[in-house]
């Protein structure tokens, strides 16, 4: 660092007096998300934000200085978008964690970025309310993260996502100036859409400091699970189509395949039905009869498919013991090397022929490959595992990434469903979507950030 | 015209052999849609396109000439949004009317722009689909129409708006490019959501020659109705708060205040009870005893909130018989002159004070203003009323439409609540998203429309 940029972080100093962090241990915890992989360059500090004015000093300073600034929530991302770059400040949301108030008679909660989703879910429960979005990383990912990548979950199927429950944001602009963009009301049409324009924009176009979220009334649901373990990833295809096609849409429809079951079935010894290629574990929400007979209807549809060892739960601990084997698959997966985690997403009829082509190029690769899939979406996530140290193997990995994604976008697929660009899937994210979307994208980033002062190089 | 021009426009001819209208009827027709008191000017030529490649090659044809294109669905708009404007072609895709295909596994339509709302629903029907946006104007409006307003409806409260069901669009950008934009999977987070942006974006950034749209089940729902009449505005105020406090979302919550009911009877006899200051209609969809016990619940709720009447169907013509009220409305008051129609959005627990505010306004003003309101989402449409031919009563109409807007603005509201900003609401626009958000309005219609070709001075 030259002196003239130290002199320059004493004064970034002032506007987060104690916490603008440059030791070290610091700049390389704070340099990288949970992406495996994906490249990083060490920033040239963390400043831990705790005001919407603080950010907006922070960026004012950087735009001045040619300095990049990116954001970061809890850091839990998978695609690399908040891994620090060349010449680049992070700005940590994660003291910015209060949900400030609830309003009851409207449905909505305003909340700052740092809030952990599980813990807004907890705070608005205790007044009768329900935030739906629930990634898999809801014990520790952070709101103001699940919005700038549109995060998406396990009951989406049913209830949609983040991009669904954000009314309303404060965000910093790469000028330094503070916006407020989207409306309290249910409905609005005021203008572009520039709310949803940020959901999912992954921190390029502006830092949100505060949300307000749409949320549901907590009771009128009574969940159900259904489980089925099938013969074949065909037959489990099967029966998610069939679910899809007898109009039922579940609150959640998860697939598991064999690779991950065995996984978790060696470490903590489940029982396995022998046979079985793949699980697929479905939950309804409706309430009494209805209900019931949603479950009777997917459990014969799962029998019909050819699925067996059809279990039903409807006390919560039982559905949490059936669902033991979804919450275990990725831990148990870690214990076997390091887990480049994929994300895509097919035409949910595709989701066999994916998974078939998934294994082949495991096969071809010689790598390990375990799919956990969100089915009822067509959102797939590919595990593919290499062994610590082995560098070659990590070259083939690398290789069943790409073929992953080219497969998927031939099966009309997207190559992410909720994880993010990031850096990883910028190249797929070219083949995707093309020049003259991609041009689009410029002339926005240029119009809203002339400079390139907001996580440039990240999600197009 | 000028001699260049009438040589331009024979040029314009080749890429739409017959279907390039410059007769005085035509202009004359083509130059606004139903917005009383919108400004116009006639355009230079009206083309009905009948491809994706023609609008493109229009566009370009306009864009190298200068001239500007104002997009046009069946121009039932009520905010000037396809109104021409000075050197300006009006771009009419209503020929382009078909439904391309239904995709009964992944729920979703592919259709052109100029397929009637209602033809949707139909066409889909057909294949045990649903596609749930219902504007008022589902009889007349397109689906095209309907995605560049975000245009909302009666089952929004329940199932959102037009943007949750648009997955995907071709667009003709200004420059003459085709592009694709959005998914057809049931999540994707690839790029900036430029589909969203271009839904409620009123043909400012491009032009919509295609649509995918998500569809749900049709089956699964069994509709109940409950109307109920009030004594005050306040009375049917409680009972909406009571409703949406006690977790219920219904799937239509109406509100018809006193004008508009008196208006209805003066016209059709419906035996108003004596009294009436308000008529709320509620429906519900879940099935069985499940929707049994939630009409239940409604009724108690009116009936405690001191709502009288309160009566129930189940069958699908009593419950047409219940909401006849609600569909008469509009023309009942046409009866008593042109209706300026309003449209604006305010916090549910805002609608009593909002519906007090807009009596005082039309006192003050002396002029008649009836409301219909979707309750259960705050949007409300107060319709105003002068005489024709009465210039000073048209002017105190327009007072009283800038006063509406102010005190919406002034209880936490948005200025339009599913119209769109068109012309009439420019000044609204203005004043709730303020000088710096305006900002980023012009940076992304500068960045992908630089030479303004695509419908200039709308939307913001």
């Amino acid at each position: 660092m030259t002196t003239n940029q130290l002199e320059s972080l004493d004064h970034l100093e002032q506007f987060a007096p104690g916490r603008v962090l440059t030791d070290a241990e610091s700049l390389s915890r704070y340099s990288h998300d949970d992406a495996e992989w994906a490249d990083f360059v060490p920033p040239l500090a963390v400043v831990l934000a705790t005001s919407t004015e603080e950010v907006a000093s922070v960026v004012r300073w950087a735009s001045d200085r040619g300095v990049r600034v990116v954001p970061r929530g809890a850091g839990t991302g998978l695609s690399g978008g908040a891994n620090s770059i060349e010449n680049s400040i992070v700005v940590s949301l994660e003291l910015m964690n209060e949900v400030l108030s609830v309003n009851v008679d409207e449905r909505y909660a305003v909340t700052q970025p740092g809030v952990i989703n599980d813990a807004l879910r907890a705070h608005v429960a205790g007044f009768g309310l329900w935030y739906p979005p629930d990634p898999a990383s809801s014990a520790i990912s952070t709101i103001g993260g699940n919005a700038a990548t549109n995060a998406g979950g396990i009951c989406c199927v049913k209830y949609g996502v983040t991009r669904d429950y954000v009314l309303r944001m404060t965000v910093v602009l790469a000028s330094g100036e503070i916006v407020s963009l989207g409306h309290d009301t249910a409905k609005g049409v005021t203008g572009y859409d520039l709310a949803g324009l940020m959901v999912g924009s992954e921190g390029t176009l502006g830092i949100i400091t505060e949300l307000t979220v749409r949320l549901l009334p907590l009771a009128g649901r009574e969940e159900r699970a259904v489980i089925g373990y099938f013969p074949s990833l065909e037959a489990a295809g099967v029966a998610v189509a069939a679910i899809s096609r007898a109009g039922i849409i579940p609150a959640a429809l998860e697939l598991i395949d064999h690779t991950c079951l065995v996984a978790v079935d060696e470490w903590q010894n489940l029982g396995l039905p022998s046979g079985a290629q793949a699980l697929l574990l479905a939950k309804v929400d409706e309430t009494g009869p209805a209900g019931e007979s949603l479950a009777d209807r997917i459990a014969s549809l799962f029998a019909e498919a050819g699925g067996s060892s059809v279990e039903r739960a409807t006390d919560a601990d039982e559905i949490n013991r059936l669902f033991l084997a979804r919450r275990l698959a990725y831990p148990a997966l870690e214990r076997l090397g390091p887990v480049l985690t994929e994300d895509i997403c097919v035409p949910r009829s595709a989701v066999p022929e994916m998974l078939q082509r998934i294994q082949r190029t495991a096969a071809r690769n010689d790598v390990v490959i375990a799919n956990i899939a969100h089915a009822g979406d067509g959102n797939l996530h590919p595990l593919i595992i290499a062994p610590v140290g082995d560098d070659a193997a990590k070259a083939r990995a690398k290789t069943a990434f790409d073929r992953i994604v080219a497969d998927c976008l031939e099966l009309g697929g997207t190559v992410t469903g909720e994880h993010g660009v990031g850096l990883l899937k910028l190249d797929g994210a070219r083949l995707e979507l093309g020049g003259a979307v991609i041009r689009m994208h410029e002339a926005i980033k240029n119009g809203l950030d002339p400079l390139g002062t907001l996580n440039p190089g990240k999600g197009f």
